[in-house]
């Protein structure tokens, strides 16, 4: 007898799951098998973020096999549907080494104009944030709820995330310190965790760069569909990486976008 | 029929439990009540940190009238046993209005030498590290396991934390930094999760500044209970508040105070 065919909000699921199982082990465990991806730099891949990517590439290839692959660990696989699934299997690996529970899974579905379903899934805290067309919600401790972005308009009045002071390049850093100046608040270290306080009405504004991909396109949907508004720095599409500017409403979106383009 | 005396232990857990009860429904809700404390700063006091505050010191009516009590949000309490508890309900407001699961409510018992028993609780994710003489244990979400620091002797190998890259003062800021530069990786916005984190051998070091007795003490049993070290920076007791510099190993802390006392 044929399986019933899934949804893709099931697939996201049933993806997520796979990788919170295959993570879990390895998480607050000493000893994690880490080397340097970048010379010079501090990109740990662990154990946990490869299994993780296997997993969720095992659901697709049983699942939806036509669609296309694009993995932080794994890189391309190409479909022939003309979807990718966009994976980070641990987004925030330095958050994940040190035992903070803001690293995230981060899944996307994408056609060409941009990702149009997102998971971002916390598998210690056990909480999903998740969204696409026609939904936005949260999974978690205290149940499950919708998930709207609030209506904070002026930036003096803004809660403003980013994960490391620095932010990106030296000019970036600027960037985000000009804007950052005029928010009630500045936050720092959460990781693609941000963006799921974003969708979920806590904060106003998340102000990244130096982005893959793979680190933006589930905070993309996932925002989208609870109501608020992600571009580069320049209001164009950022569903390619590079800068980020995510907004709980349109005119936040234009006052941060006002400072940020300048740089 | 006389009820059992509870240990001091179980007192803690049940101030603990019914921080938790009182807190939660008040945590990513919208519109909390919160007002300004210091003119000009931004310390908000939601209504969850004073119910929850009321609801530890209805504990300790009931099970410890003779106990002193220092709480944050109600101040002293006198008592005749010479023992103090020394309550922070929610350590880490901003981070709690932002919606971050890093806040916590922090649980101290302590005698006039300093905290004998320590709790941080995490009432979102459900997470509780505490320590005592004889014991050092979390318990969460992956079940109860014991805390130990872990054994990183070299600055260059350790993983630090504060909460904001600022610190406190310039000066303060600047010692920050310098300990900073000769870390591994450092990491910002945690408040007291990352003493939790520390205790739980996940990270190296935590430097503060600015401190209140009521946001240190309880780390401090919990991070010597589990191996650790907390001094501020010229070596000496941290319990009053001020600065702190917590690490893991005598080593680690020898070369960052090395550093920090400088400043």
């Amino acid at each position: 007898m044929q399986q019933a065919r899934l949804s893709d909000l099931e697939i996201a699921e049933e993806m997520a799951d796979a990788a919170r199982a295959a993570i879990l082990p390895f998480f607050r465990q000493t000893n994690l098998e880490t080397d340097n991806k970048l010379a010079g730099g501090f990109d740990p891949v662990t154990v946990a973020d490869r299994a993780a990517e296997e997993a969720m590439r095992a659901v697709l290839a049983e699942h939806r096999p036509q669609d296309g692959i694009f993995g932080e660990e794994f890189g391309q696989t190409t479909g022939t549907s003309g979807r990718v699934w966009v994976l980070d299997p641990i987004d925030g690996t330095r958050g994940f080494i040190s035992g903070t529970p803001t690293w995230g899974v981060l899944i996307a579905l994408s056609c060409e104009a941009g990702p149009i379903l997102g998971v971002i899934d916390q598998p210690y805290i056990g909480e999903r944030f998740v969204g696409g067309t026609g939904y936005a919600f949260v999974k978690g401790p205290m149940g499950r709820t919708q998930l709207g972005t609030r209506d904070t308009r002026a930036l003096d009045q803004a809660i403003v995330f980013t994960t490391f002071p620095e932010v990106g390049t030296e000019a970036e850093g600027e960037g985000f310190r000009a804007v950052s100046q005029h928010a009630k608040l500045t936050r720092y270290g959460m990781d693609c965790y941000a963006y799921a306080l974003l969708a979920a009405g806590q904060i106003d504004l998340v102000v990244e760069a130096g982005l893959n991909a793979y680190d933006i396109q589930a905070p993309i949907a996932v925002i989208e569909a609870a109501g608020g508004i992600v571009t580069d720095w320049q209001g164009k599409p950022a569903h390619e990486g590079g800068r980020a500017l995510a907004a709980a409403t349109p005119e936040l979106h234009a006052a941060a976008l006002e400072i940020l383009k300048q740089y």
